[in-house]
């Protein structure tokens, strides 16, 4: 059988950067090259970044697009790389009719979308303006020879495509080096029938598949086993190659598998890192007449076998255990987030809690300690074993360390503006937000933000106090998670022979917000792990009351968590919506009305 | 012709409040009754309120929706409005099959949707989960007798039903005192074809068409050349009604008309307003023995015709003039935001400036003078003329009004934690946010953001500082109408006979932010005229660079504020998104990534 070197290239793209995608790219095609690979496959809308949400709208932007892609094939070809067949995401737009059932289907969007047309609600027109679509590139000889248009786009949880594309309905197969090679593009790949089907009707050995799919805890065994049934329905081999990087609340983990119709895993990448994956592939040789199948677009790329040559050795990466994969996702979505945006360093303040704890050690694995500062800002009420455990955790990381107590800015406002009982409270967690906002603005850090996602979904949290800052690392990750991450950390250092990062002293104790006298949490709170539980059932799986009840949960609280994340909702309609974060469990309440009456109540 | 008294109802609503709104549509039946109508219309959604977003995916919502429409049924009854029939939208699941073609369509999700199926990306499963669907209902006698499910879904601009509904597929004709009446839901009537071609091939004589049609300026003239040519394509007389009322970005503005066949505009209703329009119709009656058309569902309510009775006059609401119009929907969503949050008074920073002006008298008109709290808070860069214009403001409006130096507090912090240049001016700003917010949380107001939508726009703003608050009322107005609104609400304040509220030496002087010596705010930007020209154009109508030079914009303004604009969105990312607003104009980018290294370029 002939031999098919396939490369796949796990790379961290920049939404709206298309000069160093494409150098990502170039890159990616030199070295693939140089490993002698015969196809290299880029991940999905590698080259425009992923996800570009309304960009797709804005004309200039498509247009922009179309000439990066056309630009990048020349580009490798002169880079002597032309050889080389390079397929890559990036946006186009729809030429011919837009596909049947598009505008019959209750879409509520005309057809044409032209100046011309009657116009619908709002004034849009027609399908989404100007007929963006996702698209795969095939790029070969200095120009595109093929190209895919996504047929099925998500429109459920972080996903917006439908709105912003329009879908394909053909599939393209190009023949590299006698081998029948289907193309699909990330969630036809989840859907029974289309590409999948297609490919096995057109009788393609391998199925190449682009993907942007973003890190849920525990997604990586899902999608495993949804290649091995895909690779087994289309009888080919499945190659899905995975995009990895931080992109605003979205986290890529790479993790790209090839796996043969029977199951086998031949390669798998590296989770969180980029990576060029090289596995050679013995697959049958394509019909000298294949079937010609409605829709399929064949493309010959190269006809004649590879050269015999030493075989390489596959890489197979060891998946990584729950708390090492989400530091690894934290890590990464944080280290995007600040240098996408062009920063340095961040900074953020050291309570001695766990929070601001694990903040710190992430910030410090993400950019190093040179590019973190910690200011312990002690109140009135903060206790001397506070400011000790801040010490002795900036002692550890090697940050720069500096304590500014806010007592005389506290006494200012007092002496000035009556205020009382939790405004008093509140006022101690702003002046310490104006003063990181204050230290940023001088010092050009960017200000993280300690809160977790436990005391957030409660509103356990001052507008414009604590909740400052640009990005807030543990907003989707609840405090017993919080726990479980220190000690997995500390643990990690320890099996490492490395000093633990996390004083022992700031897991242990209880946790207390310190903004009045023996102030503790489970003062106003559930025990965390009740509360957790309850979080995930009510807000995540968006269990009704009667159903949380059914689940087990106790009575009295339900009512208590209820009561107050319907109550946290109320009190964010009086503030700015909090910082970005990087998701790590989706299934969240994503878009519910601000101003709503409606409360879960038993029937 | 027999005749048919028609009431439309449009009522102010509030998502999530069943029992609230239900016991609106039972007093607009019970008015409706009182008058002799032969039936009531009711807008789109108006059981639940719109838009429910995704509380539509939880299957406790859609219960309760359901069981909400039976009780009011019931209700009706009880209340001795039994015999009145009332069409009203609310949220149902789907129960047949789904409409065809919504798989087919490229959606990216999978028909069915139970535990059972295969799942797709990030665990979603089929079309969306618990088939929810965009329904009117028809109540008579106690029950539920008809059901209409809205055929298309917008998924564009601010709407995202695609995302949370079913489309349905039948269309429902009801007779009334022997006349056939089709039913319509909002984007149906936008579409060719569809329900409105379906209405002429079932003969029916009268099409009503249930809106939640959010106010967009000058959207009053498209609504109704759509709805004339819509009553002449279904050779039917057309109502059209409109929901009323601010629900959090949105506003609705109620303008309900009723159009002949030939274009006649039969009724007018108020915009802005709750109001019952009862509108007398000679219409043909209905075939004994209607056409069979496919998929047209057809229930009798009544085929008696009505009693001879002396006709009522039709309502003729003028329609308003473009400032006056603007004027009133911001305060009806700023007056909306504030009740329907449970607020009973706003507090607000008083510069001196336009802006603040405009705001506090905006507030005084939806919430009275009682319910306004202004607070003047000079720094060492104020103008003695700034602290007595706002005096003057505070005394027009009779607010409640005090004065908090900032002095103090700015000094605390500058003694204690070194800061320079632009932070200390945003020092002065975030003092004077975290002293709103301290009165707000000790007190109990909503605080109102006073930044205009082109100050904003270009990050003319302090994070934390003049933009914290819970709602924006100018977010969306220019500034340039800005001083527009604040000349229109004098003239009207004088043609009335009343003092103006708002001082000429607000309007008239330069604007500046005064948070530096002699600074305006031209020191950093181009002059309004030209700079709100542009954001239109860049930022509302996605042109691109080389589109804003051939519209006629000159190349340094261009590049000056695209140059604005790319800036201020990076400045975003370091904190937290700002305040709510009611909606204006919209088209602006709603869903841009946050990180993006696109930049408007020539090609």
């Amino acid at each position: 059988m002939p031999s098919l070197r396939l490369a796949l290239a796990q790379v961290d793209t920049t939404v709206g950067d298309l000069d160093g995608n494409a150098a990502l790219v170039r890159r990616a095609a030199a070295e693939a090259a140089a490993a002698g690979a015969d196809l290299l496959v880029l991940p999905e809308l590698a080259l425009t970044g992923y996800p570009v949400e309304d960009l797709a709208l804005r004309r200039s932007f498509v247009d922009a697009s179309r000439a990066a892609v056309g630009r990048l094939a020349e580009d490798l070809a002169a880079d002597g790389l032309g050889d080389l067949p390079v397929l890559v995401g990036y946006v186009d737009r729809a030429s011919g009719p837009v596909a049947e059932g598009v505008s019959a289907a209750g879409r509520g969007q005309r057809e044409g979308g032209g100046e011309e047309s009657a116009g619908s609600e709002s004034g849009a027109t027609g399908v989404p303006k100007g007929l963006p679509q996702n698209c795969a590139a095939l790029l070969h000889g200095g120009r595109q020879v093929g190209r895919y248009a996504k047929h099925h786009l998500p429109n459920y949880g972080v996903f917006d495509e439908f709105r912003i594309f329009v879908p394909g309905r053909d599939l393209l197969v190009a023949r590299v080096r006698g081998v029948d090679v289907a193309v699909a593009v990330c969630e036809d790949l989840w859907q029974e029938g289309g590409p999948v089907a297609a490919a096995r009707e057109a009788d393609a050995e391998l199925l190449v598949v682009l993907n942007a799919s973003p890190f849920e805890r525990a997604k990586d065994d899902t999608r495993l086993a949804l290649c091995r049934r895909r690779a087994h329905e289309a009888e080919a081999v499945l190659a899905y190659v995975n995009s990895v990087g931080g992109q605003d609340d979205l986290v890529f983990d790479g993790g790209s598998v090839v796996v043969a119709p029977d199951g086998e895993v031949l390669a798998r990448g590296e989770a969180f890192a980029e990576q060029l994956l090289v596995v050679d592939l013995d697959l049958p040789e394509g019909d000298p007449s294949p079937p010609d199948v409605e829709r399929v677009q064949r493309v010959v790329v190269s006809q004649e076998p590879a050269p015999a040559r030493e075989p390489v050795p596959a890489p197979l990466a060891e998946p990584l255990e729950d708390m090492a994969e989400l530091w690894a996702a934290l890590v990464l979505g944080l280290g995007d987030y600040v240098r996408k945006n062009g920063f340095r360093q961040v900074l953020l303040g050291l309570s001695g809690g766990i929070d601001s704890a694990v903040c710190a050690a992430l910030a410090v694995d993400a950019l190093g300690a040179e590019g973190v500062v910690g200011i312990s800002m002690p109140s009135a009420y903060s206790t001397e074993h506070s400011r000790s455990d801040a010490d002795d955790l900036a002692e550890r990381l090697g940050i720069d360390y500096r304590v500014h107590p806010v007592a005389p800015m506290v006494e200012a406002f007092l002496a000035n503006v009556p205020m009382s009982g939790v405004a008093e409270e509140n006022l101690q967690a702003r002046v310490r937000g104006t003063l990181l906002m204050g230290v940023s603005n001088s010092e050009g850090q960017l200000v993280l933000t300690t809160s977790n996602k436990s005391e957030l979904s409660v509103g356990y949290s001052t507008i414009y106090g604590d909740s400052v800052g640009g990005y807030a690392p543990l907003k989707d990750v609840a405090k017993t998670d919080v726990w479980r991450l220190a000690r997995w950390r500390d643990a990690d250092a320890r099996a490492r022979g490395e000093r633990e990062p996390i004083p022992e002293a700031s897991i242990t104790k209880a946790p207390s917000a310190e903004l009045r006298p023996d102030q503790t949490d489970q003062d106003s709170l559930p025990e965390y792990d009740v509360l957790d539980a309850l979080l995930e059932d009510y807000v995540v799986r968006a269990m009704g009351r009667s159903e949380l009840l059914e689940a087990g949960h106790a009575l009295e609280d339900v009512e208590k968590v209820v009561g107050l994340v319907d109550r946290a909702e109320w009190k964010r309609r009086q503030g700015a919506p909090g910082p970005k974060t990087t998701a790590v469990a989706f299934g969240r309440d994503r878009r519910l009305p601000i101003t709503t009456h409606w409360r879960e109540e038993d029937e």
